[in-house]
């Protein structure tokens, strides 16, 4: 399977914040990553946007009934009618979540990550724990992420 | 986005279920389609080897917490930790459900269906409704979905 | 715990169903036992509203966000905003099920708990498994369902 | 309808905040408040052993699939199978929460409640948005929980 990469922040952001997610859904694809994010706006749209200018996958794991609510730039709508009910299936099927400034929505998904062992690296976002890996850019942030993964495979988790 | 198409039935199943199942899975990915599944053994897992064999995208909808339950033959695990609350995300995921044999998880995802109006065609399931669509054979399962969708789409739902 | 009895059936129902429904709530809080239901109209409603007569403990496990949509006889409203994904928490917190008429989402909710082993009293309802206890009246289907919570208890479930 | 003030916190705890999560359910139990939490044990046990020895009404929404895993406080078990997916439904079923403390856990449902509009008081917990309204003692938490209830209905919410 190819490495599983959850992308995380507000769906109201300002410009600095749609062009550091825009260049981190870029990378992952790059490096041949799948995006996992919430399928709405802000920052899940702008990471969207970035993976499929390079082709990337991008899974939507939707909060309503319709996949009709997706942005446009989803792949794979997941409909899950859960409300933010659904913010802990974003965490949970990410092997590595990178966290981009941040809503209440967020911090919900940061918490569940820390909860659950999930690694978190974060860009601009909540400053609620140690165990957040700080990122100066988009780009280390991907860079920290990648290694994350490689990190947790060759430890045999 | 490439047509979604829910596969569903047991996770214990007899050999011609099995085959059934692998041969759907065979043909939604050579028309290009998405195969959405629960993740798991039985129906879930022939279709998703069907699939992956024809170098198809396989989606599984998994019950538990860790990506490691998922059969093999998955390319992208959703990893939900809802037990069967997963079926409802399985069933609004898809476009059009084909049900192979089945248990009463099976006959809650068909209920679910049933209930949103996303089309089911049967193939020796259950017989609960007239609106599920019966077929005889996987193929014509696989050609009964796929028109299932193209109506959907030509008539603007 | 006092016995916790789930009672489900349509939202939309006949005089007959309504009646049922309401001797069902009247006599489950007269024995002293806790109604589940969805909390909605129909078959919940009059369970529920047999249940307040009788100062009896009505829980409403609600689909939407809002304790608002609860009908005027809930005392506890569980608020899921799950959608139809709430079902099976209706089921899996009772310890039997009365299962009166039905719509696709009542067969749902019988399906959950023939897979998780939760025994379903049918009055009128879905005929899809010989599990399934039959009743011919309501006073009937109570009193099947208290008998089933002694023997699981008494026999160590 | 009853209030109802939901409590939440760690399942690990120190004996003051056991003191202060069992001071918190008397008290909430003597003004007629019903208790919701997450039904396991450290502050959930507390509270719920508070509640219960004043006669009040506890609910326990349940992270696995079993009422057995309840603290023998709880009156009524909500079994929902959603892992930690339950957290989400702790908080939108209260109608004002009460922080003790907390781990990861906790922070998620002050995220969400935060995200919902839910009031949240605090004691001795995470200081993460000047939402939150601290509280200096078990009685003044529970005292401006009551307040933010009179409040809301007052206010038409």
């Amino acid at each position: 399977m190819k490495p599983r990469i959850g992308v995380i922040g507000a769906s109201e952001v300002n410009a600095q914040e749609y062009k550091n997610a825009e260049i981190v859904g870029k990378e992952i694809a790059k490096r041949d990553g799948i995006i996992i994010c919430g399928g709405m706006g802000g920052v899940m749209e702008a990471v969207s946007k970035g993976g499929r200018s390079q082709n990337g996958l991008v899974v939507g794991i939707l909060p309503g009934k319709n996949d009709k609510e997706a942005n446009k730039y989803i792949d794979i709508p997941i409909v899950t009618g859960f409300g933010h009910g659904r913010n802990i299936i974003v965490v949970s099927s990410s092997e590595v979540i990178i966290a981009i400034g941040g809503s209440f929505g967020t911090l919900s998904e940061i918490s569940f990550a820390l909860r659950l062992g999930i690694p978190v690296i974060g860009l601009n976002t909540w400053n609620v724990s140690d165990q957040i890996i700080k990122s100066q850019s988009p780009l280390q942030a991907v860079d920290k992420a990648f290694s994350c993964i490689a990190n947790n495979n060759s430890s045999g988790m």
